[in-house]
């Protein structure tokens, strides 16, 4: 389980979560799903979540995914990630869930999906590719 | 210079642009700046600014340098954007300039390069692709 | 069953396919499958199938994948596609399958994956994210 | 000038490049061109020149150019690439122009711009960002 314990330190040593109210709901071998309430300080002109924010979430997400696949003191950081943005950022929260799509001891690509609930309703609004790569600090 | 004020007035109503601290600091046809100052509050992990803030600006620069060249009654929206992180996000301030590569009736492509400037040596950072759409409002 | 008609007269008027040896294998609402055996005329330096090969066909099953969700007279055009290389393409055939993950008036999103098949195993090696527009000619 | 040789050496092992008609035709520290003449056999339906075919120049152009900076021994691989296609693939012959952006120990990224050309004339066609991958074989 000590995967999820790296994973919730270095989520918690993340202050943009905090800036924008994002939450680290979900640990799995593979996978990690991040939840952003919707809130208007987060918005761009037409009161929707701005697509950095969905983005941000998209990626820490992916990071996270690959992240918990990686061995004992190796860092993640990303090297791209690719977003589609599919539907209008409108609902009450935003959730993005990434699976690991390929580990590699240096590159892993993840697969994100972000998914914006109203009500019990979930809706997709954006997909992203995120490519990280592991870092070995010696 | 309409396009200067309704690009100013958009801009102004992002209001995430306040919760991070960002600044509008040039508008050209086809051009658009965008100012990040280093915050704390901002970060990731490692105390580099998180990769979805340097997302957040390419893809508002992005953006609003399409409007510049957009017809009246047009409203624009990201379709994707594709950011490719070169550097750490190290420095005082994050300047994200974007450039219309090809705007199309329907589409436009925007390139965006993020510098990450410290004291008075800008080290560029990420380079990002964005498309974008004109939607006629009737 | 008219939009399998236009998606194989579309595929068949495609001559790069023939120059490649590609074939259209499956065609379904909002999905599609082409297949490409291997042979060393498509191949890079180390004998593998070039990654612009396996880029057509990702391209080209996203594009018919789209096609099948489209309005009569409607045309389909690739505004951007990303592909991400995840194994060698080593195998003796290559199949790319897409699927629409969102369909609009405008712009379809499709996923593709494409696999190296070898014997009867097929081992993931490539993904990508292919973005449409429905072109209305009058 | 050994990395002139390298590239041209790799590039002649390249068999999609004789089978599709494109040459090698300028190598540069940090930069590469490649040519690929019009020809019906690498048309899509409306008789354009396949999206994949400009990839795969886009991709190789950008391969190459992140080669000539790597130390030797170091074999060249694409993670991803990502291409926006600008105008319709119509003209005598199509030129794929790549320059390295940031040249990493690990990784390389590139940003290639693919013009048609007819007569004298060039006209952007395409952009792609390719970020590659040094692999010492041991």
């Amino acid at each position: 389980m000590n995967f999820k314990k790296k994973v919730r330190q270095s989520f918690a040593r993340q202050r943009i979560m905090d800036l924008i109210g994002a939450k680290l709901t979900k640990v799995e071998k593979g996978f990690c799903e991040i939840q952003l309430p919707y809130k208007i300080e987060l918005t761009q002109q037409d009161a929707f979540v701005h697509a950095g924010m969905i983005g941000t979430i998209a990626d820490s997400a992916g990071g996270y995914a690959a992240y918990t696949l990686m061995e004992e003191g190796a860092s993640v950081l990303t090297i791209e990630y690719k977003l589609n943005l599919l539907a209008p950022a409108i609902g009450d929260i935003f959730i993005a869930r990434s699976k690991v799509v390929k580990a590699g001891k240096i590159i892993t690509v993840c697969n994100s999906e972000v998914f914006a609930k109203t009500g019990k309703k979930e809706k997709l609004c954006a997909t992203a590719t995120v490519t990280l790569i592991a870092l070995r600090i010696k």
